[in-house]
């Protein structure tokens, strides 16, 4: 099948979205509403960010476990501004087994009640705490208006729950798995600068006492939430009854915290990197870093090309031969369309002179590379290229991010970005006024640009805009 | 927490796997009925498994995906024996976001279907096929006498589906994953002999043409299927319209498979190895495979432990180092209980001898060892301590499998083990015989003990036996 080109992204940004999801073979859209197929291709980039956030999250010292996907109704309501936040977006089995249940059950939005249950069992003394886990899993929250990857009734992700003796510990953990697993993930692998800040109370997940985010800016200006951490103070811990002995032998409740990061995730990346050409996928991220590819369909050519990719495979490289099926262009178009970093183009005459051509899918560089230079200069090319994505994106969010003073003033920047203005503006009306624009508070800052405690320290200054 | 000693596991086998799953920390009854909790060690055990058939279906060719896990309840009749198979055991969501559904959806019981529709859409020409998939996934089947890790009405499992261009293509593939990710995985990590054969017509999967299946024996001379490898022929191609252009330009339907291996697995590891001291588990399935014991928290010792465990890391073992709180007999047991293959144990004597003691799980042999000899020893005793826990099942599986003649005799061996009769003792009557005795036909094997192609072969013989 002959794909047409993808739209232009700066003519219609949602529609390019969705032709590079399509047309890299990333995901579908499932039979029942706002669900998502994701397909190989998409899993094999979910399966890199698992591991590396799964790796992150261990050393933190947390520890993965299952809870079910089952949740009875009546939990949720034991945390008043919980079920007050997620009924509108359940999913509610009231059959099973050929019977109508006594009890509706629902498919879990977020698994705070269950995991707060248990928590309750496990922990007795200050001994057991921290208590610090971590499931991967699939959730359901209802979607009005689904976009894949974005905005799905189901979606796959990680949920950290712990529990802890003391607010200054819960507190340090939360900004712990932020900085260390999040920041670090996104910054480093996913190469997308973010804004790191505590979210407002109206912006808050639905029971925390706080909420921290990475908010990202992706290629039309809008934001992406990238992941959220949240201080949850004893609110589930009293719903729950997780208490604990003190050293003293007093009883006293714990504090929680949770934080989670998605499958939205790859739709973070699609935005944030990607060209009218298609994905570009960070080299630290891609499941797939070199792709080498045969001119044409000739023994000795494609000899040469599994000696280049068992050569690159020895080195550590994720590499794949491309199957010289169909027109050379047709697929180097394929190729680019999925953000392989790097193509290793090998012909004849190339061949004769002892050379391929190395491709960089960023910038569309193409160098000549002696057969015997291929896998340091595929090294340097990975580096090269994971830096300078990341540059690109911090130009962006530099150059599209203003300074401004009035309402009307940011209403206006958020049109090609975000705009920093001071917090003070906001309170009372300003956030609600804004947001009948559909302009929100991405994140509260320090002047510093470090995390607050507190939203209400003194000289605190908001980050505005649209978002996904 | 004082934990009691563990139920005889001959006085009591069901309640003395319940001991061991509460004991070992593996698992808690989930709040809705049949559902399960998944504790850090018990999921631990999970990711080991999960790591070791991932790597093998890779090496397979197929590639991991993901499907939705609401299927609109029409998909099910397309098929009719599938949904005959499974109506009785599904959980329907009738109302999501605050609205009553139109059309109510099943929670997947398994993913012939969504999957085969999805395979309808990508697969038009020879050139596409075969088509290779898996998942790893949670499924719901509403289970009325549920069991942790056994029947669970919520479990994981990987679930694999295929399809193909002839019928020689399919089986070969289903019997490809069946001996090289299954059986393999099963025999030389999980470490249970099983019996390989073809399903009855009756224990058939919903839908499938042939069924192949791994049968294990447990403790008590019980079966567990391990996993199963399906041939699904036409069936769920024409129900779905999963056809393709062939080389010569006919439209055709597919020949698809399905394949799945579950957390069921984690029961088989309890109840194949397990004694009356706990779980254990084979090297190199362990999540820990050493644990290195200080006798008592003296500066010294635990100075001689860290170096030790960080040699051991360094030497490729699972290590974790206990950390001396509690008496150490109850740090013993606790470790015993987990299964965890060799202990470490260092104490202040020993170590002004230069020695440590190790112990095997197992035997419970414990010897001295220098200490510059304590990695390759532990390299030693987990070879060993892995082949002998296999040798040990395989031994319980040829004296507990008797030859009989008669249904009768059939009927009398299942109550320690099993029997292994012609199947032309048990055609017409004598299967649903056996069965009104809750003994069934595990499955069915060539005299020579392979694998049959059809079960109308002459000369089929019968493993029976009660099962879980």
């Amino acid at each position: 099948m002959a794909e047409s080109a993808l739209t232009n992204r700066h003519d219609d940004f949602p529609k390019w979205y969705q032709d590079v999801v399509a047309k890299a073979e990333l995901a579908d859209n499932g039979p029942v509403r706002g669900t998502m197929v994701i397909r190989p291709y998409g899993y094999a980039i979910w399966e890199r960010i698992q591991s590396e956030i799964d790796v992150r999250i261990k050393a933190a010292g947390a520890e993965n476990a299952y809870f079910p996907i089952f949740i009875p109704e009546s939990y949720l309501s034991r945390e008043a501004e919980h079920v007050e936040g997620f009924s509108p977006e359940l999913a509610v089995v009231t059959h099973a087994g050929g019977e109508k249940l006594t009890e509706p059950v629902v498919v879990r939005p977020t698994s705070e009640t269950v995991i707060g249950e248990f928590m309750a069992k496990w922990v007795h003394s200050h001994r057991d705490l921290p208590l610090l886990l971590n499931q991967w899993a699939n959730v359901v929250r209802w979607e009005m208006r689904p976009r894949v990857f974005l905005r799905s009734s189901e979606f796959l992700w990680q949920e950290g729950h712990t529990a802890h003796a003391t607010h200054e510990d819960a507190a340090a953990y939360a900004r712990q798995i932020h900085y260390d697993v999040y920041h670090d993930f996104i910054r480093n692998v996913l190469a997308v600068p973010v804004y790191l800040g505590m979210k407002t109370q109206s912006e808050r997940f639905a029971g925390a006492t706080n909420t921290m985010t990475c908010e990202g800016m992706m290629g039309d200006g809008k934001a992406l939430q990238m992941a959220t951490s949240h201080e949850l103070g004893q609110n589930f811990a009293k719903a729950f009854d997780i208490t604990f002995q003190t050293e003293d032998g007093q009883s006293a409740h714990c504090f929680t915290t949770s934080w989670g990061a998605s499958t939205r995730l790859i739709g973070g990346l699609i935005m944030a990197h990607g060209d009218d050409d298609g994905l570009v996928v960070p080299p630290r991220l891609a499941p797939l870093q070199v792709v080498v590819l045969p001119v044409r369909d000739d023994p000795e050519v494609m000899s040469a090309v599994r000696q280049i990719a068992d050569d690159l495979r020895r080195a550590g490289v994720r590499v794949k031969v491309d199957q010289a099926r169909g027109s050379f262009g047709r697929r180097v178009t394929d190729w680019e369309i999925k953000g392989v970093p790097v193509r290793c183009e090998v012909g004849p005459r190339d061949l004769a002179e002892g050379k391929v051509t190395i491709a960089r899918r960023d910038s569309g560089e193409k160098v000549p590379v002696p057969l015997d230079a291929v896998v340091s200069t595929v090294h340097d090319t990975l580096e090269t290229q994971q830096r300078e994505i990341l540059s690109r994106a911090e130009t962006r969010l530099a150059e599209r991010t203003v300074d401004v003073t009035t309402i009307a003033e940011a209403s206006a920047a958020a049109k090609e970005g975000f705009a920093r203005v001071s917090f003070d503006v906001l309170r009372g009306e300003g956030e609600a006024q804004l947001r009948t624009e559909a302009i929100t508070v991405r994140c509260l800052q320090r002047a510093d640009g470090s995390m607050p405690d507190r939203d209400d320290e003194p000289g605190l200054v908001a980050i505005v805009g649209r978002s996904y």
